[in-house]
């Protein structure tokens, strides 16, 4: 059986080979050099991380993980806890904004139960990874056990290697639970030694009172857990969520596969930080889709050491932003695939 | 026969009562208030602009539009004029950056010689309105007479009028001209009042010295043509450029006939400025696609008063950043249109 330490060990690093011809394609290609701005940066990253001078974007992937989180009895959320199913029904209904989007840039939503509280009806769509009806309140105790978090990051892993199978050429994170900025946040507070102030935001909306509530049940969930910031899994473990847990095990599978992951927002930024400090090869194949509205995404994405592709003010989750980004990494890479070169073109290069 | 009055009066307030229905048709959908940021702003602003509540972006056309400029002798650029017909013959072998931008997004691109210097060959996808083979040397006189600025607006009005009969739902606006900045700037400079060198930048990549000259040729030309800052015909006909002036037509064409229009860099801003001084609602039908990397383009957008929506460090014109920006404005009015409400899905809504 494979480990988390042999999933990790496949993690490689960039082909710096695939990406000095892509760089050297870009700048023969008939527009003045650098001035596709990150288009070509991003071209040349999926050359490196798919060790392909000219990667092209087919099939495409967004992973929506579903999970709910005992810390909601805090009142840290503007929504209550049920709407968690009723969302990933809408998911499986095509209603939902992940749903337009991912059919707009012909992706594939893979829905999945990490977490939900309810039992969810059997659908031919849902997949069921259920680890527990929920996290334990992490204003109390742990979230769950690291058993729980390995079999989590472990069903997060056959989830992307079964999407492989069908055709992967790049993964997008998206998430759902009702409170999961909360388990974020607190991930963010006990990675970047940052105060729950500066990284708690208002989520789907709570009032001044619920941003108290909220901020409180941050601090309180690093000072009763104690993680430790050098250990990911003891930070997942006591403070994340299982849908969180799940992006996890999906961005190492991911990785370990040399596919390029567009991280969505908040949540998905917060499982991309626990990715990386378990495995810091893995930052070199993340692209960050947006810059979420909420506070503290801005100090998480420094910490990765990403920026963000767009900047839209959107604060939905359940991977929008990572799925608007697919478009972005599609145009990179297909300009750099498919423009003609000057001397294809007959186009005369720059004096100099 | 119609006069620029004419058009200029067929263009009208945005629909309040469509934006009314499409702003409360955002809240009811299932997603928390707001939170597809600028998305729910455009798509109530399609809405207005489309007298459509539930606006759909199918048929979609980038024009293209090109033209040289006698002030290329002020060595203002890095490239030679002779790139301008080569690029020209580059997007009709479908080899361009826009050509697979446009692909990727299913838009057609209307490709229009609007005053290239050498004699272009005729071909069945080159949209022949050449006014004359590129304008004057604006350092030292007007780039063009007042006839040949209006023969060229109108130039422009045929070109979307034509795209209107196959279906447009969309415009984006593209440029192709060596040494288009440089106009672009003058007119800047002319509308803003801002000095040329808070305007001027580095194009497709002069160095230092051919900064200086650029800068010097933009102030000269503001010094030497006293253009009427309340007048945009005599602004665009001084400092103008052909390819220019016909994107201000197809501006003015397509906001008289309700649609949409996103407007790309530096250039495509410089024509808006002037379609706006000549039509201030067209303001209302303007998205700005991106933030250029060339220096003045905030400045410009500001007097706009438009707020881009991609910022990928871009400055490649030929409508790249717009025709990226029309998947921003698709998802926008999918989402609107394709999404559950709260009640179709059975989502509890927000506790307030």
């Amino acid at each position: 059986m494979m480990t988390l330490e042999n999933l990790i060990s496949n993690i490689k690093p960039l082909d710096q080979s695939a990406m000095e011809i892509a760089s050297a394609r870009q700048d023969d290609l008939t527009k003045p050099r650098g001035s596709l701005g990150k288009l070509e940066q991003i071209s040349i990253q999926v050359a490196g991380i798919t060790m392909n001078p000219r990667p092209r974007i087919e099939y495409k992937v967004v992973t929506v993980m579903a999970g709910d989180h005992g810390v909601v009895v805090e009142g840290v959320s503007a929504y209550p806890s049920e709407v968690t199913p009723q969302m990933v029904s809408n998911f499986l209904r095509g209603g939902a904004a992940i749903n337009v989007l991912a059919r707009q840039v012909g992706a594939r939503v893979v829905t999945v139960d990490m977490g939900v509280a309810l039992e969810m009806m059997p659908h031919p769509n849902l997949i069921d990874k259920k680890v527990a009806p929920g996290t334990g309140n992490i204003a109390k105790g742990p979230a769950m056990s690291k058993k729980q978090a390995l079999q989590a990051i472990w069903a997060g892993v056959e989830v992307v290697d079964t999407e492989l199978e069908k055709g992967l050429d790049i993964l997008a994170t998206g998430d759902m639970g009702i409170g999961n900025t909360t388990p974020s946040a607190a991930i963010a507070v006990a990675l970047t030694g940052y105060s729950a102030t500066e990284i708690v935001g208002r989520g789907t909306g709570v009032d001044d009172d619920g941003l108290h509530r909220k901020t409180n049940a941050v601090a309180q969930s690093v000072e009763i857990n104690l993680p430790d910031p050098n250990d990911g899994l003891d930070v997942l473990s006591k403070l994340g969520g299982f849908e969180i847990a799940g992006l996890v095990g999906a961005i190492l599978a991911a990785t370990a596969n040399r596919k390029p992951v567009v991280i969505d927002g908040y949540i998905s930024t917060a499982a991309a930080m626990v990715a990386v400090s378990l495995a810091p090869q893995v930052r070199n194949y993340l692209i960050s889709a947006h810059r979420s509205l909420e506070l503290g995404h801005q100090i998480m994405l420094e910490w990765l050491g990403l920026e963000p592709l767009l900047d839209l003010q959107m604060r939905l989750g359940e991977g929008t932003g990572a799925v608007l980004a697919i478009s972005i990494v599609e145009a990179a890479c297909r300009t750099l695939d498919e423009m003609a070169t000057f001397r294809e073109a007959g186009v005369s290069d720059k004096e100099d």
